[in-house]
C-alpha cells in the first residue's frame, strides 16, 4: 500500500524501537489492573486549581503574547526563575545557560542531536532511564553499561569503560529510573575524579531530585563538578550538562522541562531546537511560570513529597508483608520507582503474564538494559507514585501471588506441563 | 571554557544553520520599526476569550487527564475532529490517519528523520520554507530545487529534477512561504503524474490552505494522488504525506500541527516522536479541542480571512502607490505573504541595512533558497498579516524610500561613495 514510503526509510529508522512500556501500559489500562507499570505522577495532587487560576491571569493581563510565536530559548522570566531555583542546590546558572524544551525527552533528543555520531560510544548505568536508550539509539549511540547497586552507579567498574573512550556519560544520580537508588556522595565524587581523569563529560539527569523523602540532600554532580576541578579563567569547569522537569512536580501534561549548560552548549542546542520545533509552547511556559511563583512550587513540592513518602511506606511495608524470602528489593530514599531482584532462574516476562492474570501490573526490566538484556529480565520496576496506598497494599499482595507461582514452577519444572 | 562539549559536536551540529528569520526579528522588535520580517499571525485576532473558556472548562472537567500523560499519537478527540475536517477537503482519513505533533517545524523534523540518510536528495521549490531546509539539513539532505513562478512550482522544469532520483519532493502548494504564489490546478495534475511516473513521493504542505482571500479551492495535491492513480486493493494510493497546522487559525503559541498518512507511516512517525518528545502537550491539545468545537474554528478562519484579506490589500495598493516601475510582486490569493521582485543588480541584504535606517523591515530573499543564493538576494519576502493596515501604508512608504535610493545608488555607483 505505502510501499513509496517504506522503502525509503532511512537507516535511523530502522534502529527505532517502540518503548515497551508504553505498549504495556495500553494493556494495563483495564479499570480491574493495579498497576505498578508506569511512571505517572498521582493525578491526586496535581495543582489543577492553581493551573486554572494561572490559565485566566495569563489569559487575561498577556493573552496576546501567550498565542503568539516566543523565542527558542525559552519564556525569559520562566528561564530566570529556573535559574533561581537551581542556585539553592548551588548550580551556578544565568538565563543564558537555560534551555527551556518540550519535556525532558526532547532534552534527550537534542543532545543525542549535538553529540552523537552513529557508532560512538555512550557510557550508561544498567539499568537506566529506557527513554534516554531510545533517543540516543535513534542517532546510532552504542552503549557501555556500568552496573548499579544500592550506592547508585559502581564506580569502582568505571575505569575500564571510560578506557573505551566513551563521548559521555548519562548518570541519572538521583532516585534512578527504574532501580530507585541514589548514588553516594563519594561515588559522586570518584565519578568526577574519574570523568576528568579521562576527559569525558557528563549528562546528569534529574528529574526526581527534590522528590527526597528521607536523608539529606547530596550535591548535584554539576555542583561538585566546579568544587572538585579548578578552572583557569575564574569560571566553573563546565564538564557536566544537567538537566530537570516540571513533570513531576508540577504536571507531565505541559511538557516542560530544562537543560542547564554553559552558553555556547545552549547556542548549539537552541539551533538544534528552531529546527526540531521551533520553540516549547508559550503559553505553557507563561501559565507554569504563574502556577510556580510566589513560593508556590515549593509548597505544592512539600505535599507531593508526603504523598508519596506514604505510598512508598505503603509499598515496601506490603512488599515485607506478602512477598518470599528469596526475592530482594530497593529501598528508595525518593523518587517514583522501586526495584525488584528475583532468583535468577526466573524471567519476569513470564511473570508478568502471570501477574496480569490476577489484575496488577509492572515493568519487566529487561527493557532498561542497553546491553545485558539477560540480566533485566529478572529484575522489575514498580511504580509507587501512582496508586494510593489501599490499592498497593492490595496490588502487591496480588503480585506476591504471581511471584510464588513462578517460584514453584521454576523450583518444580514438571509443574508447568500439569498446570498447563 | 566548555571545549569538553564543543570537541565532541556531532556532524549533523556542526550543519545546523540558525534561521537568519529569528536573528532578523531580535533586531526587528524595536517598537519604532514596522516590521514585515515575521511570519507573524495578528495577535488582535487570537480567540483569547473562548481560549479562556476552553481552559477553565478542561481544567473543570478533566484537569487530572490535562495535567497527565497521554498517548504519543494524540488525543483521540483532537485526532478525530482533525480527520473529520480535513474530510471537506476530499482527504480520506481516520483518526489512525492522524498524529498530532508540536508545531508543524515537529512534523518537518521527524520526516526528515524518517526518510533522509546524509547525502539523499531532496527535491524542493525555489524558493521555498525556510524551516523545511533547516530541518532536512541537519540529516544531511542534499536539495534539488526547481523555480517557482507566478502559477507555483514550474512543473515544466520537473523531470530532469526527479531523474536525478530525490528521495522525495516537499511542496507547498497554497500561498506558498515565502512566495505567496499558488500552484494551479494544471501544475498539480502534472506534479502527480511525474510523481507517479517516477515514483518519487510527496510531502504537502499546507499551513495557509484554509486563508483563501479569493479564486476557487484547488484540490490538495493528497486527494488529487487518489483521484488520478488508480489503487489495486480499493484503497487511495498513499504518496503524498499532508501536514497542516492550528498555528495559523486558532494560534501559533500553543503549537500544535499534524501528519496525515498511511496509518504505517504514521506508526513509525509515532516511534520517533516517541524517542523526540514522548507526546505533545495532553493540556493544549484538550484546549485546542475544546476551543475548536461546535464550529467555532470555521466561524474564526471567516474573520481571520477577512482581516488578513484587508492587510493584503493595503500592502497591494501601498505598493502600487510608492514602489519605482523596475519592481515586481507577487498578488497572493491566499496566506500571509507577498514577494518582492528587485532588478538583478539589487542586494536585499544591503538594502535591509537601508530599510532598517528608515524604521521597516522584511526578510532578505536568499535564506529561503537552497542552492542559488545569488538568485535569493534580489528577492525580499514582506508579511502582510501581523501589522495593521495603516502601519502597512506607512511602511510601504518607507521601504519604498529605501528601495528608491538603492536604485539610485545601482544606477550610478558613485554616488555610494559620495554619500559615506
Amino acid at each position: 500500500m505505502s510501499t513509496a514510503w517504506n522503502s525509503r526509510y532511512a537507516l535511523r529508522t530502522l534502529r527505532a524501537k517502540g518503548s515497551t512500556i508504553r505498549e504495556l501500559l495500553k494493556v494495563t489500562q483495564r479499570p480491574e489492573v493495579i498497576s505498578f507499570a508506569g511512571g505517572l505522577p498521582a493525578p491526586e495532587v496535581f495543582p489543577v486549581k492553581r493551573f486554572e487560576e494561572a490559565c485566566r491571569g495569563v489569559l487575561e493581563r498577556h493573552g496576546r503574547q501567550a498565542l503568539q510565536y516566543g523565542p527558542t530559548e525559552g519564556y525569559e522570566p520562566l528561564r530566570e526563575m529556573i535559574a533561581r531555583n537551581i542556585s539553592r542546590y548551588g548550580i551556578v546558572a544565568e538565563t543564558e545557560n537555560v534551555l527551556v524544551t518540550s519535556g525532558s525527552q526532547q532534552a534527550l533528543d537534542l543532545i543525542g542531536k549535538l553529540l552523537i555520531n552513529s557508532g560512538d560510544r555512550v557510557l550508561v548505568e544498567a539499568p537506566t532511564y529506557l527513554g534516554a536508550l531510545q533517543a540516543f539509539s535513534i542517532y546510532g549511540a552504542q552503549f557501555i553499561s556500568v552496573p548499579v547497586d544500592d550506592n547508585g552507579m559502581c564506580t569502582g567498574e568505571l575505569e575500564a569503560s571510560l578506557r573505551m573512550s566513551p563521548k559521555f556519560m548519562y548518570i541519572l544520580p538521583n532516585f534512578q529510573n527504574p532501580a530507585g537508588v541514589t548514588l553516594s556522595e563519594e561515588r559522586r565524587r570518584q565519578l568526577i575524579f574519574r570523568a576528568d581523569k579521562y576527559g569525558i563529560p557528563i549528562v546528569e539527569d534529574d528529574p526526581y531530585g527534590q522528590l527526597r523523602y528521607e536523608g539529606e540532600h547530596i550535591a548535584p554532580l554539576v555542583v561538585l563538578d566546579y568544587k572538585t576541578l579548578s578552572s583557569h579563567d575564574g569560571l566553573p569547569p563546565a564538564n557536566v550538562i544537567y538537566l530537570s522537569t516540571f513533570s513531576k512536580t508540577l504536571a507531565p501534561g505541559i511538557r516542560l522541562a530544562w537543560v542547564v549548560a554553559p552558553s555556547d552548549v545552549i547556542g548549539k542546542l537552541a539551533l538544534l531546537k528552531q529546527a526540531a520545533d521551533l520553540q516549547t509552547s508559550t503559553f505553557n511556559q507563561m501559565v507554569a511560570y504563574e502556577t510556580a511563583k510566589d513560593g508556590f512550587l515549593d509548597q505544592h513540592v512539600k505535599l507531593i513529597r508526603q504523598v508519596y513518602r506514604e505510598r512508598r511506606d505503603a509499598m515496601l511495608e506490603a512488599l515485607e508483608e506478602f512477598f518470599p524470602p528469596e526475592v530482594t528489593w530497593t529501598h528508595p530514599s525518593g523518587g517514583l520507582f522501586l526495584w525488584i531482584t528475583m532468583p535468577r532462574d526466573i524471567d519476569c516476562r513470564l511473570l508478568f503474564r502471570a501477574a496480569l492474570a490476577e489484575n496488577v501490573a509492572f515493568v519487566p526490566g529487561d527493557c532498561f538494559y542497553a546491553n545485558d538484556v539477560f540480566e533485566g529480565c529478572r529484575h522489575m520496576r514498580l511504580n509507587f507514585s501512582f496508586s494510593q496506598p489501599e490499592q498497593i497494599h492490595e496490588g502487591i499482595r496480588r503480585l506476591s501471588m504471581a511471584v510464588k507461582m513462578q517460584l514453584r514452577r521454576a523450583a518444580h519444572p514438571a509443574l508447568e506441563i500439569v498446570e498447563q
